[in-house]
């Protein structure tokens, strides 16, 4: 950790010690299991007794995760800590603390005009908001100038020790469930590639004003996800789940690792899927980003319709793994149909 | 985590899965403190009974903290798992395990040549060997493709509650000392400029066979870093320390980060200062990348003049802050003179 201390405000610095400054004055101060926040070397935590630590670190970088001309630098900010809360919520973790580790290149943090309008300060606006809503303090973090403007999210979660939820305990038999709706995530994409060829250049995102009111709602999706905490701490707490992972790349891919780490296979009925309004099946299949929960349970748990106010839909069960037996098997009308992971794949 | 799962070797790949393949069969399993690592949506780390964990985040990106034509990729991998291990040792922690987002551009993930022999893959390596070393388990992180080849290593410690080496503890009439030498990291700096400029293009870093046998020891201490974790465990277990912080931004700007946290101010006597053979007194004031501990003692307490094989100097005292003084006093034969913080900073 590289955590300058704070100082009292003199003459308005535009360097890194600026930077770290405006975050430290952002950031709030230790509480519940984080013991030692931003100022020394490390950061230090205590778990609660009995209780492990879930660790997770998501690495976004602009032009792969998100795009200038398409993301609000608040919506860059908060999407880059929802894949990592996602992943907590996962495991049915309770945020403790969050890293930030970010880079940038030399005029978005050296801004020309009023610092509280930089791409940087709404970039950590956006992250500090989600984090609040989740009452995860920012623990530490680093800084350095880059070529493209990138942040490496450190999630850390408490979770009674034996109890987290794993991708590992899928068993055959148990039935396949997702939460929310699924598709919208990756079927926004083409609109913000169509918008933002119309928008002003040079701007920093679309203009929010500028959304058609009939896409606002698939296109939060997109640039507003809700990691799902709460589902994950109650499916976790009330031992409803056998096994989970969050929708990140996409179903087909994120259910080819369930049943690879579990060593099991699963069938999925299309008709089931709770697929975005404004979404097709091929992006409920393979789109990304959703930021959903996919778990099992065992057939004789009673899973609510609701948890938390979001919708838990069945859409498929797990079987055996067997040698003749694709690893997911989509049940069409025409018959049952091999299914393949076509998640999002980086250098391929 | 984006942690893909092993899967048998099958047709070689190139892509991320590939590499995730890679990483995930050079990782050792859990052990100790970490009970799940690579392979789920978190790592879970259950630290002993009655001890914190230390979390700290270093950003090591091209350009900035390396060079492709002066560090070979073992280096690169060494030094960006060495800040982390360093700032873990200024707290007097026990590494229990590290996380690493990789950012690479296509060409280094996916070579032309022999997958073995690609930068991503020495890097790998050179990162492993020393977390091998320090017995510390690579527990998961993140891959992304990016325009210049970056890293951010997370590392988690375990301490006893309460007991960590801190910045803010210095008191006014400790005695302020250094481990090992100081200054050679940043005095080999002009050696690299030069070789390179003499060196084949296109190699990844100097060869280290054509480094001059009389560089050899000044430039290591460069390319190749001793984290000090043997002698941050022997401060905090023997409550040698009153104050720690290790020196990886140079001496003037990490003794100015303890003396703001702690309050205090220092005055360094530079004849005392143990310069590394081969640097002068300016690089053993400002220059960085030393990865020493800098901590503070009681004068009643005995240190050693070696803790584990490497030499403890006294090269100062810590005085009351006051509002004539300057936070850093240089005690020169012409007499006293104000030290200013002039190590590295980004974006300035």
């Amino acid at each position: 950790m590289t955590s300058r201390p704070a100082q009292p405000a003199g003459k308005p610095q535009r360097g890194e010690l600026a930077l770290i400054r405006h975050i430290r004055s952002l950031a709030t101060g230790p509480a519940g299991a984080l013991r030692l926040g931003i100022g020394d070397d490390c950061a230090l935590l205590r778990p609660p007794r009995g209780h492990e630590l879930a660790v997770t670190t998501d690495l976004t970088v602009c032009g792969r995760h998100f795009r200038l001309d398409w993301h609000t630098p608040e919506a860059a900010g908060h999407r880059a800590l929802a894949r990592g809360l996602s992943d907590l919520a996962a495991m049915g973790a309770q945020p403790v603390a969050a890293f930030l580790s970010l880079g940038l290149p030399r005029e978005l943090a050296n801004p020309r005009g009023r610092w509280e309008s930089s791409w940087a300060a709404r970039f950590l606006d956006g992250l500090l908001a989600l984090a609040r809503a989740h009452k995860t303090p920012l623990a530490g973090g680093d800084l350095s100038e880059t070529p493209v403007p990138l942040a490496d999210i450190v999630l850390i979660g408490s979770v009674p020790a034996g109890k987290a939820l794993l991708r590992s305990t899928a068993r055959p038999g148990h039935l396949l469930y997702v939460t929310g709706t699924i598709g919208g995530g990756a079927a926004a994409l083409p609109h913000f590639e169509r918008l933002a060829r119309q928008a002003k250049p040079g701007n920093f995102g679309l203009n929010p004003a500028r959304i058609p009111k009939d896409l606002r709602l698939l296109l939060a999706r997109h640039l507003d996800p809700h990691p799902r905490l709460a589902q994950g701490l109650a499916l976790r707490r009330r031992a409803l789940a056998s096994a989970a992972i969050d929708l990140s790349d996409g179903l087909s891919t994120d259910l080819t690792h369930l049943c690879e780490e579990s060593n099991v296979a699963a069938e999925i009925d299309p008709s089931l899927l709770p697929i975005h309004p404004g979404a097709s099946l091929h992006y409920a299949l393979h789109g990304g980003d959703d930021y959903e929960l996919l778990f099992t349970a065992a057939p004789t748990t009673r899973i609510p319709r609701k948890i938390a106010g979001v919708a838990i839909t069945r859409i498929g069960r797990i079987l055996p793994a067997s040698a003749g037996r694709p690893l997911i098997t989509l049940l069409t009308s025409k018959g049952p149909q091999s299914l393949h992971a076509q998640g999002w794949e980086h250098f391929a």
